[in-house]
């Protein structure tokens, strides 16, 4: 059952009936002699899987976004339009389980339906495979959706941001030097610093060289960003 | 650092910096020399783990919720309020790291302030150790905040409310006759058939005889009380 959807989605279900159950509408299940289940306890669980695959994958892609940046593109992934553009790529609207007016009505087009018919199969996913495997099936359909580096221009890893700013200013590149570490091994803190060609010096502490580096070329992206606007 | 905070938590961390990044309000990290992290990254990921963790709680405990009683539950639990609460109980508040303006203004006592601590801090759970951990965690925190039997009584169990109810209707236990089972291994389907004391014959299909028999509860419960509503 729903063979090319699990193949599209890269995930075998071990139990089909939970995607069956994910393609149900309430309008079907209340038109049947016995009771079966339709897909709205799946989909409460799925809005809560979908958001936390999606705030995982961009806190990892863009190491110097704020939370308002995050926050901002999460918004957009999970959208309900873009939720029933992806349902329609997985051709979604082939495999929902209408009522009979619901399906007079034009239901099996409507993005509200198809959205939920999605997060709804995410809810499958994870109960049936658990967190890990959930978000391996996001990061693959949103494969093509993830911002792009226009789109989070400002969230771009610093490092970079800063090695092009400074190639174009100054025709060299910044220099990173790892000062020292403190703290015990399981807390350890790196101390980096960097210096511009024109010897602008800045230092960070994180909790490794390279996160230390980001936050280093942040500052100093900070710093050249307001002078070319001052 | 922050010993008794993480055996409050029932978590050890790895990375004990992680912890330490979530009690850092950018405030405290503005103030000082170096770049250092502050918590609000962390808060955008704890938020969706806290609503993920307690979603699949919800979804286990009231088998029988629909989506609209889940969200209601889940909207009080996660509400900010709800939160300074438990960040109160934890005793964040020792724990903040503010700046001398904030500190000055009462911060460490503000709601606000506490709650998103507190996110900060299952963010931090979830980037150290995963997301099994992280639900841990929010069982453990949240222990004593689960709906009781009477906050989520529409919600509780099918087969145990209709028990009571044919108890007391007619001092006889409703009967459940597993009718048989279809479809491939992998996806079976179970037939379960409910008789009340009265005769009256409620069916119901589902992936396991547990599920069944909960569903024809289900039908068999809103029947009779819409008999003595009646």
């Amino acid at each position: 059952m729903f063979e090319k959807l699990q193949s599209d989605i890269h995930y075998a279900f071990n139990d089909a009936g939970l995607l069956a159950t994910a393609m149900t509408h309430s309008s079907w299940a209340n038109e049947q002699q016995e009771h079966v289940e339709h897909n709205e306890r799946l989909e409460f669980l799925g809005d809560a899987v979908l958001e936390l695959c999606v705030s995982e994958e961009l806190f990892a892609r863009f190491p110097g976004a704020r939370e308002g940046d995050l926050t901002r593109m999460r918004a957009r992934l999970v959208s309900k339009p873009a939720l029933a553009e992806l349902a329609r790529d997985l051709q979604l609207e082939l495999y929902l389980r209408l009522g009979r007016g619901e399906e007079s009505q034009g239901g099996r087009e409507r993005s509200s339906l198809l959205s939920d018919a999605l997060e709804a199969m995410l809810g499958a996913v994870f109960l049936d495979g658990g967190y890990e495997r959930a978000r391996h099936v996001v990061r693959h359909v949103l494969a093509a959706r993830w911002p792009s580096d226009a789109d989070g221009k400002r969230s771009k890893d610093y490092k970079s941001r800063l090695q092009e700013l400074t190639q174009g200013l100054f025709r060299e590149r910044p220099v990173y030097v790892l000062m020292g570490s403190s703290g015990p091994e399981h807390e350890k803190r790196f101390e980096v610093r960097l210096t511009l060609p024109d010897d602008t010096v800045f230092t960070a502490i994180g909790p490794s060289v390279k996160r230390a580096e980001q936050m280093a070329a942040g500052l100093a992206l900070k710093k050249l960003e307001s002078r070319s606007e001052g």
